[in-house]
């Protein structure tokens, strides 16, 4: 079942060590079969180099049930449901608590673009969400985290296409993409992003954001129809 | 004698320049066998590609004595004496000069629990010791060490078992766990919230502890019997 | 066609990610030949590690024209073009997002002069550009590069030789060489400085640029006709 | 001829890669045979990766003059020889630029004794000089360097047995020990001490210096005829 988009999902899992994005257990990927309305995630605390393909968990995105697997799911599954479903573009989704995109969570701040390897990724800033209330961490709190995710973006009307990543509040990251790899791909960007982001200010204390038409060159050299980056 | 408990400390002892946490031979790893009340520990000043099993040395908790081991055993022994005989819980000990918890310890100042991956290990802030006396400096110092750990806690209200690490003063990290390799693992992600702490402080200088719902939410949800992260 | 400059153009390019300059596919290597006008470059949005020497791109530096190779060349090939026809004596070019470097790019400032490290490669400050205008940036973006940052030496009187790098506004660091070994060198430079440099402004905060007679004596004991180190 | 200093010079030549402490053909390492009034020393600007034995080069520390060896001895050769010819117990020598000690080198600062890792092996702090005069640049630069590192020494009334370091303004530093494995070992904890130093003070900006009695603690545990440290 899916062969190939567990394929994908664990490929894109043991991706996350090796760009140092995790520690033990840390993070997860997952994927969606749209056409059936399936997603394949990782299971939850399984140490990274001991994951196999069998331990791949299936789970039905509109429900929330467990298809295939013998392993639990990722205790963050709700979370990537609601992206899933409110998201419509996305075909991966990464959660980690890479080191300084965690950083920039924990400080309650977006990353501002600062430059064009922001640009070049990240239709402008990456948004932080609002902290969470008292009933959203009591009561489905994976399913709410989603849910102030798309919150976030809807009253900033961002595109999850142009900004394909947020920080949870006091949390960290979530970054996602076309596929799991994709996904990865983004999820790398940000921590790259963060760390220089955190140096460029203090450099500069009060470092304006990039200009709109570079921010437009940048993203517009790789994205969209005029896109010239690339073979 | 203990061989599997010493196969447990030698273990862990290797894992720690695995995780990047010890410079030559700083640091060291114990486990105690409570029915016995007996605790291996690594032998003081030998290199870790060196170690060996015959390396571990059986140390009776009660007096001190030497029961195994041709080699002597850490300097730091005392302390973990200490912290046995006062934290019934606790069934492995590390101690590291790892950077960014030193870096906390040298700076006198606990690390708020100012995120998730902190909450996920410890319920509140790591705690970091008063400075010790003259006194207790010049007589039984390491010893002294355990006591104002203890003290600490005391003060404090704090469980061993909530908080299962503490900063000593001007020195560095102690991290406990139920074994040795928990012990360990609760020292890396101390390593990591000790990190992701100074540059958080960075971003947002006077950083507010985060939600206590949220600081409850995360722990529990990993610890205790409404646990449910992991398979 | 130009075998042995493909050689050292791939060879260049694939010491990037060995020397930590790059994440992913970014940055980019060329070498000209100045007796036939051609350059050698790395071909665009190619992944280090699948690099051959087929995939090397040979562009005829006065006209932009591929002359030979299959894939197109770098999205930043008109940069290296202006360099290389404003910058006589330069043999190769390396542009990277390295993470300190590109720190300096995005605060918009240059890299002082601050210790020997810095006065054995670099003569001076590394500049950094002024912003570009919004219709430099919407025409011939990347040819405009090239031009402020020859603006940039001209307007302070720095030569080429004696500043063997760059900061371009609000994207990163430009490096260049006798030949493209050599510019990856500067470039590996550039980085510890960039890096050594936020730290010890950090430091001393209105820390001076360091004494003249210094800054000489290490320049020209490694260039120019009295130097002395090496064999 | 003294293949045995020449095999611990290369080796410990080799180690400053492996410690992460030099770039290039950056740093070397020295070692003397006092009977002789010989010093083994590495070659100018050869790379770690292809020094062997016969790269060793033998001088003669009084006067200077080249013994044995094909090739250069290492430009910082005459700062290696003052400090032998004035620290009458050290045995060896190691100058790098690793990055954080020289970060607090360019900021023209002392590393205070912060912390046990510290006191450990520094017993205080570690001094920077003053910056050289024109005319100590302009004539003999290098024995000069030798000159303003002793002055430092003499001024303060330091040991170089009890401070096995020192920070030349602008420069970097210089580690000793009693032989050449020791003081790349001396090298590697200078490096560290920086490293914590930096972002002990930013938590802490006006932190204080250790107590006195902890200081006298570490050291003396690990030094002198009452030390207990190791086997």
């Amino acid at each position: 079942m899916l062969k190939q988009l567990k394929e994908q999902v664990l490929e894109a899992n043991l991706a996350l060590p090796r760009h140092h994005l995790v520690t033990f257990t840390w993070g997860n990927v997952s994927a969606i079969d749209r056409q059936q309305g399936l997603m394949v995630i990782k299971p939850s605390g399984v140490e990274y180099e001991h994951m196999t393909l069998d331990d791949m968990v299936v789970v039905e995105v509109e429900s929330g049930r467990v298809v295939e697997g013998s392993k639990k799911p990722s205790s963050d599954t709700d979370t990537h449901r609601v992206l899933y479903m409110r998201f419509n573009e996305i075909g991966g989704i990464v959660h980690t608590h890479s080191r300084h995109a965690t950083i920039w969570a924990q400080a309650g701040l977006d990353i501002p673009a600062w430059g064009t390897t922001h640009a070049d990724y990240f239709y402008g800033a990456v948004p932080c969400t609002r902290k969470m209330t008292d009933d959203e961490i009591a009561d489905k709190y994976e399913w709410q985290t989603g849910e102030v995710i798309v919150e976030t973006f809807a009253e900033r009307g961002l595109s999850s296409k142009d900004v394909p990543a947020v920080l949870v509040h006091s949390h960290g990251p979530f970054a996602w993409g076309k596929d799991a790899d994709n996904a990865v791909h983004n999820a790398v960007v940000l921590e790259e992003v963060a760390y220089m982001g955190i140096f460029s200010q203090q450099l500069t204390p009060r470092l304006e954001v990039m200009q709109a038409s570079l921010l437009d060159k940048h993203y517009l050299r790789k994205h969209g129809k005029n896109a010239y980056y690339g073979q």
